[in-house]
């Protein structure tokens, strides 16, 4: 389209564009343009001022790229976030995170939580999350009020939560929320059976199902450790990777959360059926989980994702720093200074998120006519100069307090630093409410 | 000493106050006075209000702690952040780092990079830090200049740079800069020989022997690989610490950093000995140089400090990422989730810094009659609420850009996130002809 020809909401001169397509490119002397909620144009500056702008943002010292995807999560729990630290997964789970949300996973519970989550999420770069958790209606809805572009995966459990009292009830209720969002243009609601561990094989097989016929997403979290591998095969001699396989559960929609301890045959079940990993770095080494081995699994074809997990196992929903580790850890694994080089880990949380949300047309890269989900990134304060290499700074320097501005669907959700949607002091109010009842239930519940 | 008899130039009303001694109590309600360069008194808010303070800081969603302490860099180096990644150690050093510092590092780099350094490091917490880089005479007169506390180590090498020519050289401007520095309350300047591959045994000894005269600290790269120790073996069959050992190098007053790859003959030469280790996770994570086996090392009773090494090499001097990241490696490494934890990791960080400087009677806490090095943190923000133990929350969830004050020595060096002595637009102004300089070379260097 000829510039003169685009009537633009937003029209950005920043510094460096990182558009992740062509990869490893970084453009200088470029613009790019918004309009409705699509990215209208990507071009060199001086052609630019031909286009007709709302408003012209002038950013001289930021990288501009696509809003960071984060792909698995559990926002309400960020008001547990520091509740209970330095124990393995099952003891933490067991003694302190079910029991608290038990007493108090209401949905105020999830909408606060979500809100909070939120609020970090937009202000570290995140302009697309995938969660799983209790009232997935009422963390779809907050979501949706907030501007935020989310995946909202419905949990199954065989157990009951105060959201649900049996695996029909998180079934139908479930279908009903994918149901009530299918419009959406910000929330997709897709399946969440927990683990292989949690839900019956019958279940598990009834998802399978399900999400066929409505051609949907399942998100589960897999080989999240050795010891629930080594206690499938303990109990039925196939490794939960096998058993999904068997059930008619691995497939391009599945996100398969953590996956660590894995063996070569669970890597070629990943690439035969096209399902995606969803690595979480910093989670699997706060409970000691395991490593995910994300070199092999990109080497071997298959598509991985990123996500933060919960702040209860993080502490943050930082992607920045997930970023970084994931980097970090990649090369010490196995012991390869040039494993996951920062393209790389960027492209975790870009392109990598958008593929296993199957969203890659619309999401991941800047292009013109995907989706005007972009961030700004400041490099000039001291933490981030001198910039030979800007993806290196996003990857090994920032620390995601350098964004300023993100757009969701075209809509400025932040814009220098101050949130459109959410009221920190209202918030932060209702989270001291939070924190002193389930404080005052600590000692009962940990 | 009665309240009312205390002349305080600050009074600091916190929120939290984490003092590290007594080990693992986190204060509330209680305030801390500073009085020229010393902390004089950490009492209740009641009876504080007797205190005539000069100044009065209400801090309410603050946590006060000791300044951190950075027990490794080369601040120089920050010129050279993301100039080289992905990249393993000896190549990234010899074939990029070696060559832009031949070329580039003059005492203007030294002053330009190190100012960079410290503005960095006092806005994500850092009071300290222990230095090694060319020009220790200008590093050295830049923090003190700075109001920075530094321990800075002049290099000894057996090759030439553009400080010196010969080891010869290296030791006597050494000894001067010492001399130079001997009544400096900020700057204490100490022996660097840069590591058993680097320079020569008689060398060493030598360096033993002055050290030990001079009653100086000796901050020396060890085991920083696996290659490192292998390469030592053929051609000596003696591990490097056994090496340093004989040649009389290891003592109290000895900074062993990275010590990565480790048998139990080297963990019983840091017992015997009383040498210190200082930590880099995040460098020898992204190097692939190793893992330092820190749990193993505390349960043996050798005092561990924490680095972030140079921003080359992390590419953050941020102590807050680095905590985390030390905590989180721990855990994977010894496939335990209750290893290193927050409480552990902020100890890395202020006493185990403090002890290896030598300065743990002034140092690393928050005592009366200590040094009054001080920051405080706002814990208020969606990042890092809600706060049930704020330790956690200062090692797994801030990012370094929560710290809003910083006191050296009781003077203000931060206050409300602005740098008292430095100016950042004209530092970025310098920052940016470095850039342009150094990008000019890098095709011939890189």
């Amino acid at each position: 389209m000829n510039p003169q020809e685009i009537q633009a909401d937003y029209l950005l001169h920043p510094r460096w564009i990182v558009p992740m397509v062509p990869y490893g490119v970084v453009l200088e002397g470029h613009s790019v343009a918004l309009s409705g909620d699509r990215i209208s144009a990507i071009l060199p500056r001086a052609e630019s001022l031909g286009i007709a702008a709302d408003e012209v943002v002038d950013l001289p010292s930021h990288a501009v790229l696509p809003g960071l995807i984060n792909s698995h999560g559990h926002a309400g729990m960020s008001l547990l976030r520091g509740y209970a630290d330095d124990l393995p997964l099952m003891p933490w789970l067991e003694q302190h995170i079910w029991p608290a949300e038990k007493t108090h996973a209401s949905e105020q519970f999830a909408a606060d939580g979500m809100e909070l989550a939120i609020a970090e999420m937009v202000r570290s770069g995140t302009t697309t999350f995938c969660d799983q958790f209790v009232f997935p209606d009422v963390g779809a809805a907050t979501a949706q009020r907030l501007g935020m572009r989310c995946q909202i995966a419905f949990p199954v459990w065989n157990f009951p939560t105060r959201w649900a009292s049996d695996t029909d009830e998180y079934i139908s209720k479930g279908l009903a929320v994918h149901d009530q969002f299918k419009h959406s243009t910000l929330v997709s609601v897709v399946f969440g059976p927990h683990a292989p561990y949690t839900v019956a094989e019958d279940d598990l097989a009834r998802v399978a199902t399900l999400a066929s016929e409505l051609d949907t997403v399942i998100h589960i979290h897999l080989h999240e450790t050795a010891a629930e591998i080594l206690q499938a095969m303990d109990v039925s001699g196939e490794r939960p990777i096998s058993t999904l396989h068997r059930l008619g559960l691995l497939g391009p929609r599945t996100q398969c959360v953590h996956m660590t301890a894995l063996i070569d045959e669970d890597i070629d079940l990943l690439v035969s059926t096209g399902a995606h990993v969803v690595h979480c770095p910093q989670s699997n080494m706060k409970l000691a989980s395991g490593i995910c081995p994300v070199s092999d699994l990109r080497a071997k074809g298959v598509n991985v994702a990123i996500g933060t997990d919960s702040a209860a196992s993080n502490n943050d929903l930082n992607l920045f720093g997930e970023m970084q580790t994931a980097a970090l850890l990649a090369k010490l694994h196995g012991r390869d200074a040039t494993a996951l080089p920062a393209a790389d880990a960027l492209h975790l949380a870009t392109l990598g998120g958008a593929r296993a949300l199957g969203r890659e047309d619309a999401l991941g890269s800047l292009e013109v006519g995907k989706l005007a989900d972009v961030i700004a990134v400041d490099l000039s304060g001291p933490e981030t100069q001198p910039v030979y290499n800007p993806v290196s700074q996003l990857v090994y320097a920032c620390n995601g307090s350098q964004v300023t501005h993100s757009w969701i669907a075209g809509e400025a959700v932040m814009w220098q630093r101050e949130l459109k949607y959410i009221d920190l002091a209202a918030l932060g109010a209702r989270i001291g409410e939070w924190h002193q009842r389930i404080s005052a239930t600590k000692s009962s519940t940990a």
